[in-house]
């Protein structure tokens, strides 16, 4: 049976306050039991890199691990910079099957949640 | 009646392709009828900018205009950056009423959505 791993992955700040969302998300993706194990990265600024947590996610023994870019629109970051620091994982754990999912912003239900929000900008918590 | 203005503040990036999410996001605005007029604004390498797309929602008549940064995170851009420039349209058109909605991030209805892309990553479109 595939043991999922799911790599989260943010843009990051200086201010540690700029993380609270993306720790709710990675909450609630570990409530979900939907992967073995759940890693949030940060591009910049923050710990753990991309590099490190993959490296837990392969130590955890998970053997499909997805890489979930929490951006909303995709540029030089998505595009460019985040397949580079796949390939390397990839490079370094062969076995793995390593996955990109597309950056967060373009899925459906993501805009339709930021349209509510500016329509209606009351549940905020 | 009020005359509301909806304000929709995007980071910007070089890759025009990078705002295609926020365009969505404005289209459903728009297409849900909650507002009398809806602008997309940009801090940094896209215009227009949110000096620009303030007065073009004051020009409408907007009497209410409610500025909805779409950032997941709260860092220097929206802490600081944001409740500058809002400040400077105030001062031009005291006789609007400008309001800051927090991020977009820090809704409850955007951190699951960005969970459930993460735990099933299928919807994309």
């Amino acid at each position: 049976m595939t043991r999922r791993g799911l790599l989260l992955l943010a843009h990051g700040a200086r201010d540690p306050a700029w993380a609270l969302p993306f720790e709710a998300v990675a909450a609630q993706v570990r409530a979900s039991g939907a992967a073995a194990a759940v890693e949030l990265a940060f591009l910049e600024f923050m710990a753990p890199d991309l590099a490190a947590a993959g490296e837990r996610l392969a130590a955890a023994g998970c053997d499909r691990i997805e890489l979930v870019p929490l951006f909303l629109g995709a540029g030089g970051h998505v595009r460019k910079d985040v397949p580079r620091l796949l390939e390397a994982l990839r490079q370094r754990h062969p076995a793995i099957d390593w996955v990109l999912q597309p950056a967060a912003g373009e899925d459906a239900r993501v805009v339709a949640a930021l349209a509510a929000v500016a329509v209606a900008p009351t549940a905020h918590g």
